[in-house]
């Protein structure tokens, strides 16, 4: 929970005003502990995903309203990949100034909203880098979680989106600092369309919901890459995977999407697509792309002709 | 949730390996998020607190174990001071070389067995320094949280025990690494005893259940010092403080008792100090010291004939 000496009580201050209070009956920011309802449910979910200067972000490509949304962002598309809704979020920040501090409460304020979830606490910290850690609870109400590890041979594997945008977002912003990256050539797409990509990652909760009540048997959100994430599902299921197609968002290379990660799209195994593409319909959703099926090689890796690389996740680094 | 590059699995099955397992029905690490069965009871407590190498704690005075073990005990002293138990933790460690993990886990595997939680999942990233951030849940069973905001004029002050040990123990660190302390003077109390109590800090949970019992109206935990902790509370509450004594551990001085910090000893506000007393006994635990009683002026601070300073945390720091 929030603590520390009176120097802290401004920023302290300065996030309780940026934020959401409490409904009647529950306590957020200021005791020792938040005080929350249950939730009910089969399960509770639980996430935790940190972002550290210089490793997932450099305040050169990015303010701090951007980091605020993207830690929270990710830890809700791990709330997504588990078929859950996000409920309660803990937020500690080390190392932010109180500049840093106000933009970062408007980015986590901006999430939380579109999210529907709550910042009801955390903790403060000098340091010497810039760490905003996220926890995030989640419920998945009556149905239970979809794990990694529930693929089998034969089930179809779906896409929520086309890939590659948020590395190639990465791209131009670091051509633009003079950092070896190159311009996309023709005018399409804006580039600021890649560019809110990375700065802005969209977590697919209805998507994840969609897939979880159209039956899907495994799922995981493309964090590190298509291929590594991809090979985390397969290796937690013991199935194979073979991909016709990874679908190349507009202005991303091939390598992009296939290792470029931080899209935020989920992808998930099925056995009935035809369910799928109702669930989806059902719920005004963007119909999700069919790329391959899983196998029963638990060995097979493999995308068209190719073998399909277990990469990604250091491509992204800033 | 934990994930990452291949140089990080390594890591995640040194963190897998040093701690218990999943009982049927949930998953711990290693997918996107942990699934836990929702707890029941009338409040869910959420806490965070994270630690910060050159802030919190100096690797030249304490080893990982101690930082994991202390990392997790300050969480579950969060949770006894809303008189709750703790159920599930989140860590996110940043910056740790393989050897700190290996330390890291059997600290917090040592702290999760001692207070019966269970460390579900989590995060890694290189980083450069070590930053461990814990999040943690509690349940309040069939009772309602105990906060800050309740103490009333009238209601007795007790604390769970002496107070000072921990900063007494930091000052014999430092002395023994030339860093400016001096060891106490006579052969008792065994040094180790006020060392341990800097090093491995005990979260007083059953001392928060006994409380909560016997009607606590108010209550915190004595993390940053028993002048700027009381403030706290007393501001919460609205009411005045007037102290007749501040109990000191053997081995420290009065100033590190007052503010030294990182006690963790609980300070409660009760109306029925016989009720108390009677509590604590059926639960075999050590009788509280009444330390005061809550008084009406919201402005008064007063410790015997003097102004009782809301001074503290920046005493504690290594």
């Amino acid at each position: 929970m929030v603590s520390g000496n009176d120097g802290e009580l401004a920023a302290i201050e300065t996030i309780r005003r940026g934020l959401p209070g409490p409904p009647a009956g529950e306590t957020w920011i200021g005791d020792d502990a938040a005080v929350v309802v249950p939730p009910t449910g089969r399960h509770l979910l639980l996430a935790a995903d940190a972002v550290v200067e210089g490793v997932h972000f450099d305040l050169d490509l990015v303010d701090a309203a951007d980091v605020g949304w993207k830690v929270l962002a990710v830890n809700v598309s791990d709330i997504a990949a588990m078929g859950g809704r996000p409920l309660h979020a803990l937020v500690t920040v080390v190392g932010a100034s109180a500049d840093m501090i106000e933009g970062l409460v408007r980015g986590l304020a901006e999430a939380a909203a579109a999210y529907e979830c709550a910042v009801v606490g955390g903790d403060l910290s000098s340091g010497p880098r810039l760490v905003v850690s996220v926890a995030l609870t989640g419920s998945t109400g009556d149905r239970g979680a979809v794990l990694r590890s529930g693929a089998r041979p034969g089930d179809a594997l779906f896409v929520t989106g086309p890939l590659g945008s948020s590395a190639a977002g990465l791209r131009i912003l670091r051509s633009r600092k003079g950092r070896g990256g190159t311009e996309p050539a023709g005018p399409e797409p804006a580039p600021e369309a890649l560019t809110a990509a990375y700065r802005r990652p969209v977590a697919r909760m209805a998507e994840g919901l969609a897939a979880a009540a159209s039956g899907a048997t495994a799922m995981i959100d493309v964090s590190d890459g298509l291929g590594i994430d991809l090979d985390r599902l397969a290796t937690a299921s013991g199935v194979g995977v073979l991909l016709d197609v990874c679908p190349i968002a507009e202005g991303a290379t091939r390598e992009e999407a296939l290792a470029g990660g931080e899209d935020y799209e989920l992808v998930f195994a099925a056995p009935y697509p035809d369910e799928v593409v109702r669930a989806f319909g059902a719920m005004g959703l963007r119909r999700p792309i069919r790329i391959g099926a899983c196998v029963a090689d638990p060995a097979a890796r493999i995308i068209g002709d190719e073998h399909l690389e277990a990469s990604g996740y250091e491509h992204r680094l800033a």
